[in-house]
């Protein structure tokens, strides 16, 4: 675990693959000395992904939000997103019909765009109960808690339909100190009263890191080592990262703060192979 | 395993404890055949009590809640709640000031019957996370959820005070075939993301059977033998009075239906005495 | 939470109750200065019970041990383990017959005494499956753990009958810096996969704490607020304590050390009333 | 789900992914009709591989396995293993040095033959703690449970290393009725007493499909539709076959019986697209 600036690591690596919320953009905006990170990566022509675990929106609007800010240099086509996963899943095993889902309308494109009725929770009918033929978990939002989860419980409880988690995050931050309960902790406590096994889709997982690398390979030939991932949070980015085969460079702009930082190494035991503070060119 | 009618066990025991939801009322009300029970308990001058992990209102209210049904002979006295058991826990490690809570207005009783100042969540300011003393779940109802628990987690996160789910059932039957989530799944949510240990209450764990137990050796010497523990529940009413050494009976007019029966108790290996239809003497 | 010398609070309680191991005594032996206070405890006539979470031999056994190093005060009437509560169970719930076990010899007392016939595990014939009416675990020693416990996971995936915890601890500590598994361990090991549910004895259930109190009030009338419970761990002894109604003071002597006090009560909101290094009367 | 015979799937897809136990071979040896089955993908020149959670010996070994009963075409370079995950891991992240591991001898080839030094636990002096880059869960034999599971512990609690589990299996069938804990059992005990998080690598994870499917690209352009992967245990064949985007066949001469079926897929909702009572090309 090497202490360093991110600026020195540009050199060291061809592709760079990124977490989005925590290390470009937090719940101020888009971090400082981002906009001339990403200026660098393209005057010099250097490919980059990002990896997010959030299926509240579609790639496209992700990107058009990344515009509003003035970041244009990111487009939707290197935005690669757990919903994304979630999706292919859908695609090979759920071929037509109706799909339940709790989350934003704008979740709702990770089942429409394969054609399927998308069926928003809040207009789920007992009597439709037997027309559903799978359920999406994508956003925390969009939807009252106590009457979803409820009637979520009771529609699993009927129906033995594949359950499918577009984003496995417990919690996200929304201030500097404030965290919010994600869609993951939401189907962890329906998975633990219906006691059956749902299918999760996000970082640590390898499927992202694998869809972006194969991305990548269509376009040039790349060795895993010559690759960085970047992260906020040591379970789902670094982890990935190492797992994947990737060096890792975990940034404290995010979930984890450099007070924290060695009580969460020491515990967890992922080691990332460098920490930076942030990605900010200006450091 | 024994299958009987529940009107032969009535000679067989000195002292009946039961559970109340699912065992001598359910979603419809009085189960058919109690009013008979409770009078023939009266008339023979046998003891019982009632054990029930709910902390949603006062037993004075409860017992209120019995009569408004004809069920005249259930008195407060012999009410026994798991919320009684976080006021006894409260009222030892939390001399006074104020006590935040999630749960209805009604539940509040178990906060202010000790004189400390109960702050229903839904009236929490984050500025005054600093004086509260302790943190109680208590049910369900009477907040929204996704406010109520992401500010909850926010507070835990910053404060360190004893927290205390006064009722740790996961689920509660709403009709023959819905359930709905109960406070103790909230708490467990809670949990597994501040990552704190919650203090407990309610069945399986000793207290309330000990606390009757007490109740009855002032007015009369009773071995634990002599006691017959009914409920509907293997893993609260059946494991705790099981655990507290006395007989017990399951009943099959609530939770646990007769088609699940056998592989239920296959699968917890918890084994209740004897197995009744229902508590009803018209059987 | 206040720092204290142990000798001051002798003054402020009428009863106490010990953890035994990590307050007495260690992997060193008996601690020092803990003669200095038996014999102040009864010069003054003043009631004690030492708790133990341990089922690998009898209380007269123990005594016995505390007699060998010269503790001659301990005898085996104050002293109180879960082997007894488990004990406790048994005798109402399998009345005869046979009952298998893991631990080492001495541990079978708690069987043998209820004049049920013990069958350590290593004993126990696949013909001879169907004649177990139960089965403990007692302690981590006096098998080999991969015949037995995979012995063990295949008598109970084939029969439905209570299982028994004796002791839900899940590490010791064997030296200054090792600890070791416990029974506790290796019973959640083979409960997650034969998917029972498991009867586990042992603080911090309130057991424990009553049979010890319902002792003392056979001689005099003590209120709980008068008894104060000393242990080395929070989540058994402090967390039993508080949630009995007892004050409680942590020792530093034995599982929590003082670099870790404040992160661990920190982490798992479980606060003792007082924090003492130990009971030393050196102090 | 539909029932088929296996052999009418032949003609549906161009490539098979296999389990191998329970699938090609179980405690009895090699499955009646599995022969016939590989001489007619060899004589059609259908590509298929072997994906297995096993680490206990290198791919030759387990082909010379084969050939030792006689399938002599099953050859090293068609079995991938979880064991090679897990090398990989490995190669990326500990260049060079030390690592421990627990299994048997012949599973140290996943570290030796990375050019590092393997110790097994046995040989392990607590001097040398210091030494260790990494810890391997290789195999749930070659070792004495209870002083190696000890002696892990320690080794974890003193030192921040990589903790790698190179087969997540729970258990594996020994005979038609009995099982054997598998080293991810084993893992998963050593990790709930350290409180780190584990490296864990086996199906359901995507890694050893993405790893087959990469290998079967080198050689030839194939669509994931026309892949079925075939295995015997839901958790982990059917899932991640599933996850990644195959069919799926579950087949009943291993970890599910078929008076199970039922009751394990609507438990676990997850869902095979085909059940075959085995691969047997003689049904």
């Amino acid at each position: 675990m090497q202490n360093v600036k991110f600026s020195e690591l540009l050199h060291r690596y061809k592709v760079f693959f990124f977490d989005s919320y925590g290390v470009i953009k937090n719940y101020k905006g888009i971090i400082d000395g981002v906009p001339q990170l990403f200026e660098q990566l393209h005057r010099n022509n250097i490919p980059y992904y990002l990896l997010t675990n959030d299926a509240s929106r579609s790639p496209a609007e992700m990107a058009e939000k990344f515009h509003q800010t003035g970041l244009n240099w990111i487009t939707e086509e290197v935005i690669i997103t757990s919903g994304m996963m979630a999706k292919e899943y859908l695609k090979y095993k759920v071929p037509q019909g109706k799909v339940a889902y709790l989350g934003t309308l704008g979740s709702a494109y990770y089942v429409e765009s394969l054609g399927l009725e998308a069926i928003h929770l809040n207009d789920l009918q007992r009597q439709d109960f037997d027309d559903i033929k799978a359920f999406l978990f994508l956003d925390d939002e969009g939807f009252d808690w106590s009457n979803s989860i409820n009637l979520t419980i009771n529609l699993l409880r009927k129906r033995n339909i594949p359950v499918v988690v577009a984003n496995s995050d417990k919690i996200y931050p929304v201030s500097k100190e404030q965290v919010a309960v994600a869609i993951g902790s939401l189907a962890n406590l329906v998975e633990s009263i219906v006691q059956k096994r749902f299918i999760k889709f996000g970082k640590p997982d390898s499927q992202m890191f694998m869809y972006a690398y194969e991305k990548l390979l269509e376009k040039q030939v790349v060795s895993k080592s010559e690759i960085l991932m970047i992260g906020d949070t040591l379970h789902t980015d670094i982890l990935g990262g190492n797992k994947f085969g990737l060096d890792t460079a975990l940034v404290l702009s995010g979930n984890t703060l450099l007070e924290q930082l060695e009580h969460s190494v020491n515990n967890t035991g992922i080691i990332p192979t460098y920490v930076c503070e942030s990605v900010s060119m200006l450091d």
